[in-house]
């Protein structure tokens, strides 16, 4: 018997047939949201509880057997592909929200909780969980990638909203990180080592985030301009003026005419700002009003006010639907989504360049992202069966990500590392991938958990 | 010759007579802001670049020799004590602030920059650093314990307000970490791994960290109450409703009395919030007139406001100097501060039974706290010569701090843990204590960083 055989006998021992070898189930877990074909794990375990992820963790590592945690599978840089082969661990079914304390504006849920589900389960509260990365995305899987998304700028990332986990160590153990107080000084912040750490470090099994009042008053406007440049110098001066805006989005010419044929839309097809407001009914005004004047300096037009809840949610469901909506432009090609984030004052020289390469291919590659934290994305359509689109649409990423982070950024602002953006760590960040190598090596000696990813040893 | 004599005869060739044993300077090193007394190292650095600090330490790693950093020791826990001996390297004669970027609203200081020193430099600019821990700290000191203080509530700590770091590993080593992108997903979270890590894991030499605009329009109030719970429970309701006050802080009557000892004042000797608001000229006005509301429900007196600048200094001056006016109740004695910090839904339990505590005990002990994060204060007075003061106070903490975790809190939420609050790290952390002695091991494996502090090996 192999090793990996052992460790499925093992499992189904422990499980019964919530472990499965069936190659459907193996495909879908092997699918993530890129253009990448699908790279099946051996098996794929659901399990139900922090002891039984503890008790298949340490089956894995008493047969040598690489673990993949998986959420919903909607990461888009190789995050989940069984690059070595081993055990999915799918957590979608622990999905009870565990405890809302309301009174401290937090609340502890299972990692297969996906975001909508949180949001839908605390509607009698006048709380929301603000972290929005677009998909309907696990928390364990937010949590894994220090996802963000529209509202960053205001309510932060996961890195911010964090407080707390239940983690399954490499060798089974289990840990709690962090608490329940706002703020603590009591030794290392093991919690913000784990979020970001992509399924590399530990298992989250239970964790626990900060909530948000229900604004009083929200608003959405949208506002076109003559250039991209007039839309970034509009976003730069809003955040410089600390106007406290809860989303700042930019189209582009080519995204705005996938959401107009998509969604039905008429939107003039030019660079645009999608806003939105939360405050008091006078303080949502307020904003909306200084950042009126501001579009307007810099050849904003058509600025429009959307305070109905319905106008509201039309607007911002496309934005949601982008990915389907460039998609649509091309049918049966495949989409590239890349993301970077720079200093908010290299952003508009980020965008002209980036412009620039975009305009010199033959590829498809709207841009659109959450600019009030300076990041931005591309989404490019590609044939996959087509060396040539493949070669370009590297050749175009590579560009794009060394191009920030010369200018002081990141190669990416929120959907992480996986497999596919490792070669740009050593530029990023330089020696220090050496100590992040130290830490996985620690912590993870026999390079189990999600071998491949983030890092190579 | 012994190894230290070895490193202090390597760093004289390397730095001269910036390195020093002179008993005077060493016992300053030795001496911080606790009860405790000097526990001088036996040699002190003066330390002047990135570069020398490195050296420095690889003449130290290459004796074994102890190492502890020091930025202008007013931390409180323990932090600086020489347990091991060692060498002292002075950080505070690199302060310079190497790159105010107001564009993108961070700045980069050397570790020696205080934090008045910080803003007095930017107040041109229209930016300041909220962080503000009392103490005149260096940016170094406040970011190797995690500080934060009165605006934390709604500005974060010094986890939320570090973006980057250079740090000199314990082998010398000079890395960089995190940017100064607003966010990122690249890789793991080095810079939280060492803010808060108390000189443990390395040294700071460049810190880079967020600033904001001054609001357009700043108020105070203060109000007092009949009862310590009044006041508590404004705090919740406050912070519950989403109000987004600058600072909220509590004095007990017994602060209250030292204050207008100490600064002359007249306020009624009654449990008292001293509140901040920040926001457009509405907005201040908006946000007072909320909280003065929920003061009234709650049995609040004498809602009084200081929209005046130089009414709102003195204010909140007597307020930063409750350490010398709590030092003045019985002079001769010593101050034995010490915090904690509780999910705010404990929080009023958590005051109310640490009241009783202190009415039952001889010592004064005045509490106060920043209490919109559910921290706070006490400052035990005691003589330390008198074993019974000293076996008081320890009870009296010990009870304290106890009670706090057992309710969900922490330790300590923004001194640290330093030698003297390491002993709670067990009940507070269990296993996942492991962990950071596993990452303390792995990066400092001579345990030269400041020896004896956060974790026993």
């Amino acid at each position: 018997m192999t090793n990996l055989e052992s460790a499925v006998t093992q499992i189904k021992a422990l499980v019964g047939d919530r472990v499965t070898t069936g190659m459907a189930v193996r495909q879908h877990h092997g699918t993530d949201a890129s253009w990448h074909p699908p790279l099946p794990p051996d098996a794929v375990v659901y399990a139900h509880s922090t002891e039984e992820v503890s008790a298949i963790v340490k089956i894995c590592a008493a047969t040598d057997t690489p673990i993949i945690p998986f959420g919903v599978g909607s990461s888009m840089e190789g995050h989940i592909g069984a690059l070595k082969g081993g055990i999915c661990i799918d957590l979608s079914e622990m999905n009870q929200i565990l405890a809302v304390h309301a009174e401290d504006m937090d609340v502890t849920v299972q990692p297969g909780v996906t975001r909508k589900q949180l949001n839908q389960h605390l509607r009698d509260t006048g709380l929301f969980f603000p972290v929005d990365p677009g998909a309907d995305a696990s928390i364990g899987g937010m949590t894994a990638t220090r996802a963000s998304g529209t509202n960053a700028v205001r309510y932060g990332t996961m890195r911010e909203n964090v407080l707390a986990l239940t983690v399954v160590l490499p060798d089974g153990q289990i840990i709690h990180t962090g608490g329940r107080a706002r703020k603590s000084s009591a030794g290392y912040d093991l919690t913000r080592l784990f979020v970001g750490s992509e399924g590399t470090l530990g298992i989250f099994t239970e964790i626990t985030v900060r909530l948000y009042g229900i604004p009083e008053a929200t608003s959405s406007a949208i506002c076109n301009f003559k250039t991209i440049d007039g839309a970034v110098d509009t976003v730069i001066t809003t955040i410089q003026s600390g106007i406290p805006v809860a989303r700042i989005e930019l189209m582009d010419d080519t995204q705005m005419d996938a959401l107009n044929r998509y969604s039905k839309l008429d939107y003039p097809v030019a660079p645009t700002l999608l806003l939105e407001f939360h405050g008091t009914e006078a303080g949502v005004i307020e904003q909306a009003q200084m950042v009126q004047a501001i579009a307007a300096d810099n050849g904003g037009q058509d600025f429009k006010w959307a305070t109905v809840a319905e106008e509201r949610s039309k607007l911002w469901q496309a934005r949601h639907d982008s990915l389907w909506a460039i998609l649509a432009l091309q049918p049966g090609k495949q989409a590239f989504p890349t993301d970077v984030c720079v200093p908010i004052s290299r952003l508009a020289e980020c965008i002209a360049e980036t412009k620039k390469d975009l305009a010199a291919t033959w590829l498809k590659a709207p841009l659109l992202g959450h600019v009030g934290d300076g990041n931005f994305h591309l989404v490019m359509l590609i044939d996959r069966e087509d060396p040539k689109d493949v070669a370009e649409v590297e050749r175009l990423n590579d560009r794009l990500v060394r191009r920030a982070i010369s200018m002081g950024g990141t190669c990416t602002g929120e959907h992480g590392v996986g497999s596919y953006k490792m070669k740009f760590l050593d530029q990023e960040h330089g020696d220090a991938l050496n100590l992040m190598k130290l830490l996985k090596r620690s912590i993870d000696p026999q390079n189990l958990m999600n071998p491949g990813k983030v890092l190579t040893l």
